[in-house]
């Protein structure tokens, strides 16, 4: 499948290109500006010893793709949704933002729909399949694609179809996926980064994630 | 330790109580009746063989107790702590309540405060120290002694002392537990029930719990 990952140049972006160019689908780093998608996706393509990733700016990268995920920091949410409209409707939208308070990244400033998923279904509308992922992972573990990843991914959104798209990628990603509901499940699973991050100041690590427990994996 | 445990006789409270005794501390079961809170006592007091566990009126429990702990339903949160607000000034109080919508359990209804805890932090006021923990934990994984919980226990509150004893006890009853930063922190924690309930929903299981991954343990 053809895979954009709109501001794939962030935190979260290369490590789910990598991961989903190892698992042997077209992916098109989405960028402000192509050239930083472009140099992006070289980098990873050295890595990977190949041209599996494209760079390109966010709205032709929405374009080409079949599913599209986003992973700009909260501040540039609504500002790229606005650039990606037109061209994510009907498709599978995964958001991976977190509205963490830009004044305390410990602490959620969540966005009045609930949370940046349902804000992104909102102005997206109804046909665009919305899904929420991978905001627990962290990045760094994410990018490191000999790390076996020791963190459940919490999907959530409002078509069963998506949700299983895109479990289904998270397995081949290596991970372990598990639907946990409607859209408005999004509240929890953005909050619950925070307190990852308050956790791995405590801690002094980098990597707290979490794991499920008591069902099949 | 004199820990009182109001509410004692629904769902968290019998399992609580059985392992605090197990652990060796003094348990007092609350209720609103006397009667219900002596006979929820006797029958774990047969189960351990002794008469460890006493039951009392709530507001009887709270005063003869250095800990309080609350786990009634939300719809009694408010009632419960008004008639215990004199007795729990300056000692611990642990929060388990968790604000589901009483429509539709599968989602929260917090309150204006934002969380459970911080109301009842609001409520008793800055002299009393309200930490939220046991959320998560199924009620009867708790319950069953020989159970070994799989299942961490997210903890939260302003008092970093307070903080502290509620997870020493957490250790003494065979769990895992940890700090997750001030009450507001409770918003996700309380919420993440309703996640772990759409899960037992979904894959028909009762035990749906979280661990905690890239922390010491």
């Amino acid at each position: 499948m053809k895979i954009a990952i709109l501001g794939g140049t962030g935190e979260q972006g290369p490590g789910l290109a990598l991961r989903l160019a190892i698992a042997g689908e077209e992916v098109i780093i989405g960028s402000r500006s192509k050239e930083r998608a472009e140099a992006a996706a070289a980098e990873l393509n050295k890595e990977l010893g190949g041209t599996r990733i494209k760079g390109l700016e966010n709205p032709q990268a929405a374009a080409a793709a079949e599913i599209v995920m986003m992973t700009v920091p909260y501040s540039a949410h609504l500002s790229t949704l606005e650039t990606v409209k037109a061209a994510v409707q009907s498709k599978i939208f995964v958001d991976v933002s977190v509205p963490l308070d830009p004044e305390n990244p410990r602490r959620m400033k969540m966005p009045p729909a609930g949370s940046a998923t349902e804000e992104a279904q909102e102005f997206l509308g109804p046909n665009t399949k919305v899904v929420a992922a991978f905001q627990n992972v962290a990045a760094h573990l994410l990018r490191d694609a000999q790390h076996s990843i020791d963190c459940d991914i919490l999907v959530c959104g409002n078509d069963a179809e998506a949700k299983k798209t895109v479990l289904g990628l998270i397995t081949k990603m290596g991970m372990q996926g598990y639907d946990v509901g409607t859209v408005d499940s999004a509240r929890v699973v953005e909050a619950l980064t925070s307190i990852l991050i308050r956790l791995n100041i405590r801690h002094k690590v980098k990597g707290a994630g979490i794991r499920l427990t008591g069902l099949p994996r």
